[in-house]
């Protein structure tokens, strides 16, 4: 937990003066003022994030997190469990959607085993920092040990910490876990105090009977748990996942270091919500790269008080809707500290 | 008329079958089944418009069209008219926000004058098809004569034909012109049967008065003029501008070619509109970048049946949102044409 706390201590709210500031450079490139609409906001944001004048998105980390979930031992997931190990190797090879989307956006994407139910071949690029193998089914019992929630909060940050020395300018949040649509939700229904049926969908593609399950399934988990929504560690450990825990300590981390930090869909929106409860500054460093067909993942935007800058229908996951509002962010910053202004190109201003 | 009749016959309908196809191949990706949404229905229409399984998009250009607007006598705009030929030298010399947003989709930017009030310096990158200086006052009288609509539809097809010798896999529209929004919303009326108020915006950036008074002139325009919506070479010559009629001309060229066109913001819209009347084929080939803050954009996006794949609040043109767009575009096909099969990747399909 002290590392946890130490880490909140270091975050501090964003450069409001400095995005007044960028208002009126913005204000004075070659365009009637405001008509770049969220770009020159996304450039604001990201100004009054970093305090630099001129911020540089050259490092584009996602960090994709992996790991398993006892709760599909009751048939919440159209697809086996054992995809999450196999996905985590089409990572790696780079074949996955995320893989694609990230070298779309110029973004290295770190693979993380943060508890996926078997041990995985090891390899250079997939970073271990493997909780448990898998949490327990949370329909009959806490997912995880209060103690596993601090652990894969206290993970996140360390594996943020850990590439921030090689140099991240913007981070992505992902993720793949079998079952973790089931997680996010029941975690969305507890701090958002939402009806379960609200915040629950077909995930990766149940039919209707299968979500029916699915909102049984995840009312039991909330019965049988009764999590406390003030208490956030303790809210992840009774119906958590070890890379919502992890995402979340991501987002803490990035805040501290004064890092944008693009959250991608429902999964990561929920490893949101347990930051933000944990500590409300997290919101201002946060993007909110789109909103999923998920419909939890709207109330966690409109909870948290994020306006997604998509709306592409998408449902992946790994942190492709977060590359594509990192290549946004990319366009934002391009637009601030590369365009002419009225001054510099001889353009006319406005009539007065 | 010739080439425009020659042109269109040319068009034929996209290849649907290609598409379902892309489907089936879609579905064999390692993701759950249409969950890049969006994505993958840009990568369907694009295989169905360029009839390629795997269409390439490596040349990318956006056609920014430049003109000036008569009716700016009549004070509707927040900007003075010396400001277009002043925006066109901003291009060329890599300034503006198309420059800067065409850079980061790696597009290249084609600068026309079709009808920019002054002789602008000569410079090899500016390609000059000017069709008059500037169109007339159309408060007035006709904006031009029907031989100049002609031409300037004519001269789309051409600016479109030269440059696709050099390689177009993708196109994307764009404007300069202060004024055009006038002659966008004059356009939206006629052919939507709207009413002036609900298609007119503040442009550049108007104050309630003064879009007061645009509407004012536009209603003047339309009654002095009479555009007949089943004519739309009359509806372009009475009301419209000359980078309005080059556009319409790029999206039937882009259509009878086969290669997909990414529609901008507002005054696009109305040339996308021009092309719609004169042969609704082309309405495949288009693809919706966003959706503009201009009311009237809604109006022409809702007409024709385009969904807008973005909505950040635009409202520049110069074809800053089909920059955009194109990014998205390529992503999509990346998504088709590079990502692993669960067969490849040896991951298991869905629960049976």
């Amino acid at each position: 937990m002290k590392k946890i706390k130490d880490t909140i201590v270091g975050i501090k709210g964003i450069d409001y003066k400095l995005m007044d500031k960028t208002q009126i450079r913005l204000d004075s490139l070659t365009k009637p003022q405001g008509s770049l609409g969220r770009l020159e906001d996304l450039a604001k944001q990201i100004a009054g994030i970093t305090s630099k004048e001129s911020p540089v998105l050259k490092h584009k980390v996602i960090f994709t997190l992996a790991a398993d979930h006892g709760v599909t031992e009751e048939g919440v997931s159209a697809y086996p469990k054992e995809v999450t190990a196999q996905m985590v190797y089409n990572f790696l090879s780079g074949g996955a959607g995320i893989s694609i989307l990230a070298n779309h956006v110029g973004a290295r994407v770190i693979v993380v085993d943060i508890g996926v139910a078997v041990d995985l071949q090891p390899e250079p690029r997939l970073l271990v920092k493997k909780i448990n193998y898998g949490t327990k089914n949370m329909a009959c019992g806490q997912a995880m040990t209060r103690d596993e929630a601090i652990n894969s909060i206290s993970s996140g940050i360390e594996i943020f910490e850990e590439e921030y020395g090689k140099g991240i300018d913007i981070a992505g949040t992902g993720e793949m876990g079998i079952g973790n649509t089931t997680a996010a939700s029941a975690i969305t229904a507890v701090f958002t105090k939402s009806a379960v049926e609200e915040v629950s969908g077909k995930g990766a593609g149940l039919d209707d009977k299968g979500l029916k399950n699915k909102i049984d399934v995840i009312k039991k988990s909330i019965a049988v748990n009764k999590p406390d929504p003030t208490d956030p560690i303790g809210v992840l450990s009774k119906v958590g996942g070890f890379e919502i825990g992890g995402l979340a300590g991501i987002m803490i981390a990035a805040a501290a270091r004064k890092v944008p930090v693009v959250i991608d869909g429902f999964i990561s929106g929920a490893a949101a919500l347990v930051a933000y409860q944990i500590e409300p500054k997290v919101k201002e460093y946060m993007i909110a790269a789109h909103k999923s067909v998920e419909s939890g993942h709207k109330v966690i935007l409109d909870y948290i008080g994020l306006r997604p800058l998509l709306e592409l229908d998408l449902r992946l996951g790994e942190g492709t809707g977060a590359a594509l509002g990192i290549g946004l962010a990319d366009a934002a910053i391009k637009i601030l500290t590369q365009m002419a202004t009225f001054k510099s190109a001889g353009v006319s201003e406005r009539n007065k």
